[in-house]
């Protein structure tokens, strides 16, 4: 269970990756295989969940973090670097963009209101 | 609690909207405002969580339902073709981008599994 509106969560990064549809999946496994031998090991970190377009064409990771701070030092780390260019350079990597978020506010069906 | 590995979601649509900056939360607002009124009541919607990028620059909602057809069912609404011409024409709202998702998998903390 991974809460999108967990209090604990101070950012969250979205990552989204531009890749050769017909590799779109098997990129995907080799980046969430490295990112729990790596990432998952970092203080503040809180969650990543990966998705994949219907179009095939992208690859997006919603990552929370308990804040930038913790973000930041992870962004710092020479080893986060290192895995940023391990990924840019897989087969079939177009592009990666990234991008810093805080929630303002969530809306559930009326019904269950 | 909003779960993003809820078995249940069988699509996310991501909706990015540019924005002048210093109308950022004032938009987000008039948003939620009117997604509680309306989409909120459309079968097949499990959730829609606002983000503010902490650059002011843009919005972005992480919308989860049940499956593609209840969100083409949605998109093809005249009421929601409204709605969207009503968020494009707000003052300051420069540009709405959507995409849709599958979940693929999630990494929680090391020390947590």
């Amino acid at each position: 269970m991974i809460d999108i509106t967990d209090p604990s969560v101070g950012m969250v990064q979205l990552v989204t990756f531009t890749v050769e549809p017909a590799r779109q999946q098997e990129i995907a496994g080799i980046i969430v295989d490295q990112v729990e031998r790596t990432v998952a090991h970092h203080p503040g970190f809180v969650s990543a969940t990966y998705h994949l377009s219907f179009d095939r064409t992208e690859i997006m990771n919603y990552a929370q973090w308990a804040g930038k701070d913790a973000f930041d030092a992870f962004a710092e780390d020479p080893a986060s670097q290192d895995l940023r260019t391990a990924f840019a350079n897989l087969d079939g990597v177009v592009s990666i963009t990234g991008s810093a978020w805080q929630i303002y506010r969530a809306v559930t069906p009326a019904a269950a209101r």
